[in-house]
């Protein structure tokens, strides 16, 4: 797979330079900056040899557009986080683990990571399909940002991609409007609903549907509305 | 095993205090600096909640005593070395199979992590059994300090101990001198001698032995020495 490491709102700019240097060490180029510092001599001097990661990189306000066109979207986290986000149902992966999900498809891997201080935030763990989380010393799991960084390329670096191409975060993004608006024609409780949309975001999320399953089930939904009256069959 | 991270004349404070909280967040604590530069509040600062892990290390001023009771000493290199160092008959090994390596085993286990420019010099590798090089791209394979120590603690994180107690370096040393000697006795041919003895020094370093296997190769030397009549029998 293409991966992405996108930084989200970096404090220091030595760490993206740092980012920049282990992105290449191990063998990969696409580096996200979602609302940096600004970027000069002493993020340069720490990239070192991958001043051409750094160059190249992107940088953008929002993380939607950080997203776009990604297959799976990954967010990172330090142990602690495990219970804070746990209402998020979030399946924990260790690197190793993702490293089997995404081992032989294709498509763009985007991986988030959060700030220094506070790593990402609920909401944009929201957006991603998974979560993968170091194993660290419970007396001290928090990691310094590029050391993370260094860790998931480390163990990513031998990936194997294959054919199967998966579907993209925009399309799925449509299915789950489409769930939305199908629980309410169906008369779904709104108090439940909120719930159950982040449940089957997760569930669709970790299940790497291909662009071809993910028509199926836009297909599968509009049968569903066809039957119950609310729109016309196409 | 017990996992010592030696830096050897690291010349910036700021990879000492990154390596400590690396140290920190894989669960270890023996962190030796050899020769290393004045550590103060910089370096304090990015250890961040390692300053413990900082505060305790060990500042030695020569190798041997750093890796003084050692039973494995690794040195770390980039790919880039691999060529410069063959002529140290090197056997090279990934962090995994350095892992699989000391899996079950018991003693101390020093790992050498080199100058952020140079590295580690050749008359410092050959004091070590084996080297460990971290799979890099070829474009760019040199790594930052601190994330070479990442990379390489975290692999061995999950090792388990056994209870196979291996030989130390100082009784190694000693059998490494014995035979020496032995060469010397035999009349084995002068121009020979150095490199024979560095074979035979890499040959044991990774055999891993245990101090009873140590003693009896020791008992054998021994043996020869009294049939050729150079020393009396014991």
């Amino acid at each position: 797979m293409e991966v992405r490491i996108i930084l989200v709102e970096p404090k220091s700019e030595e760490n993206v330079g740092a980012v920049a240097r282990v992105v290449k060490n191990f063998g990969f180029s696409d580096l996200y900056l979602l609302n940096p510092p600004d970027i000069g001599i002493k993020a340069l001097s720490v990239a070192a040899h991958a001043y051409d990661v750094l160059k190249s990189c992107k940088i953008v306000e929002s993380l939607p557009v950080a997203i776009a066109n990604s297959a799976i979207v990954v967010g990172t986290t330090a142990k602690l986080g495990a219970s804070t986000n746990k209402h998020l149902r979030m399946p924990f992966f260790s690197p190793l683990e993702l490293k089997d999900k995404v081992e032989g498809k294709r498509g763009i891997l985007s991986i988030l990571f959060g700030r220094e201080d506070v790593g990402l935030l609920n909401d944009e763990l929201k957006l991603c399909d998974l979560v993968v989380s170091i194993p660290t010393s419970h007396e001290y799991p928090v990691m310094n940002l590029s050391h993370a960084v260094a860790v998931i390329l480390y163990d990513l670096s031998d990936v194997t991609s294959g054919t199967l191409e998966l579907a993209r975060v925009e399309d799925r993004e449509r299915l789950y409007m489409q769930l939305k608006t199908f629980l309410d024609e169906i008369g779904y409780r709104e108090h439940k609903k909120a719930k159950t949309l982040l449940m089957l975001r997760r569930i669709l999320g970790r299940a790497e549907l291909t662009t071809k399953e993910l028509q199926t089930l836009q297909g599968v939904i509009g049968k569903a509305e066809w039957r119950i009256g609310v729109v016309d069959e196409t």
